[in-house]
């Protein structure tokens, strides 16, 4: 039996499956993100009964993915103080299995997406995850959007709206898009709950705005075919409605984007395009991506 | 002996130039961009004495490049009231050469630079223009980032600098990036041509940081290696290091982009550089590229 193993390593847990040749997951569980050694050795601990032929991995970041650096395959900067400078790679490499394709956590969803889910008839496809943090990933005819490291789109700067006097919570940049949108942004803005909070709060205002200016400059920037969104706060299902009504007022007619509910969708393989864009990875057999 | 032509088409000139197997320009000539039918019998003229092989164009915009479209390769819709929904392709194939190769004037230029200028030793690079308007064209891992239509970069949402009460001469968005800092919104700002603005005058200070927080945002969405300015705006020699400055204060030290002076650089190609994309997409024998 051949098997092909994906790792999702976000930053408060790790997804991990096991899947066989046709693709069909055989095993998938679910980690709390800890300190390297607890989670690590329980990520060796799961696939130890599987000889894997590939794995995929799409972890949170920075990630060092430029192949000529000596930090290649490491994770960076992190807030995550247990995982700064984590050679990750290598890790996996000597541990799991020989066979490794890193790349970002939402390059992964991304390309879960891109290959089974809401972007699968398009060549060029954005998607954004608002949860814990903000980040986004992007497809361009083809091949993941990714230069000498990879984007951080959950960092790009936007215009205050009047009456919103939060100062953001970005320990860089202060009031960047995910400064101010992301869920402990929201909870510290409203001293509650993301999942808590009224959809008549005004602050949803706010997220909605910013967001739709991101999403907006991204949309001018890269021109994908669909913009795709997930994660945690996109639970809020009045959230996407408001973000559509304030790219349109921002767009004033400006962009041509057709039928504006297929531009701008929620992501379509319910939390599971992370894994899936993993072991698409991991096999590297799909539709032609340069990974790194 | 075989030729290829090259058509930079840009909102206030067309330049032609005819060049042959080695890529040796053999005849260069310049033109006011007056009404399709004054400018395009001038094309004519110009390329008639050789049989082209292959026509490179970049072209201002917005442009139609979806080729599944009814209207593609048409001048859409653009301010120039007599360009407006034109079908440039067809006529170029019509009375000019039948392999054409169209782009953006800014994606040319890029190419150009990428090929042979300031971008040659790497494999994502983003080219920005300040002139008459502003543009940027951008090439990912080798291909031009372009989905359905074309970027653009130009027209993305600011956040307004306290005491700039400027209000913006974009029709579309009012205050957007080009409404904010193109050649004519300068002159509308001070009452002055762009070349006569006093390097102290402080509208080049919102100027700068409107321009690097586009160009930020842009390098955290498209992660290029290089990133480079050019257009008339730039001969304004103290603008770039005014950019810079204003960068590194946006980044915070947040995303490594070593060498500052290498990744935020003026074009190197002494304004050839759209020219020569053109070139290059008249002949389709360099680098791997996906014009459309």
């Amino acid at each position: 039996m051949t098997y092909y193993g994906a790792i999702e390593a976000g930053g408060t847990k790790f997804v991990l499956a096991v899947a066989d040749q046709e693709n069909q997951i055989i095993e998938q569980i679910s980690l709390p993100t800890e300190t390297p050694e607890k989670t690590l050795s329980a990520v060796q601990t799961f696939f130890k009964q599987y000889s894997l032929k590939g794995l995929g991995v799409g972890s949170f970041g920075p990630l060092d993915l430029d192949p000529k650096s000596s930090t290649y395959g490491w994770i960076t900067n992190t807030p995550k103080v247990d995982w700064q400078f984590f050679d990750l790679l290598s890790y996996l490499k000597q541990h799991i299995c020989n066979q490794v394709t890193l790349t970002t956590d939402v390059n992964a969803s991304c390309l879960g997406e891109y290959l089974y889910g809401a972007a699968k008839h398009v060549h060029s496809c954005l998607y954004y995850t608002v949860g814990t943090g903000v980040g986004a990933g992007a497809i361009n005819q083809g091949t993941f959007v990714q230069g000498a490291a990879h984007p951080e789109m959950g960092h790009v700067i936007i215009r205050r709206m009047d009456g919103d006097d939060f100062e953001g919570i970005c320990p860089f940049h202060g009031d960047c898009l995910e400064g101010m949108v992301c869920g402990p942004a929201l909870e510290k803005r409203t001293g509650k709950l993301g999942k808590l909070i009224s959809k008549e709060d005004e602050h949803w205002t706010y997220v909605a705005n910013y967001l739709a200016q991101s999403v907006y400059n991204a949309s001018l920037t890269l021109d994908p075919e669909v913009i795709l969104f997930g994660g945690g706060v996109f639970k809020q299902t009045h959230l996407l409605p408001r973000i559509k009504s304030a790219f349109d007022e921002l767009n004033h007619g400006y962009k041509k984007i057709g039928d504006q509910d297929s531009y701008l969708r929620l992501a379509a393989l319910n939390d599971q395009q992370g894994v899936l864009g993993c072991l698409a990875l991991a096999k590297q057999t799909e539709r032609p991506l340069i990974p790194d």
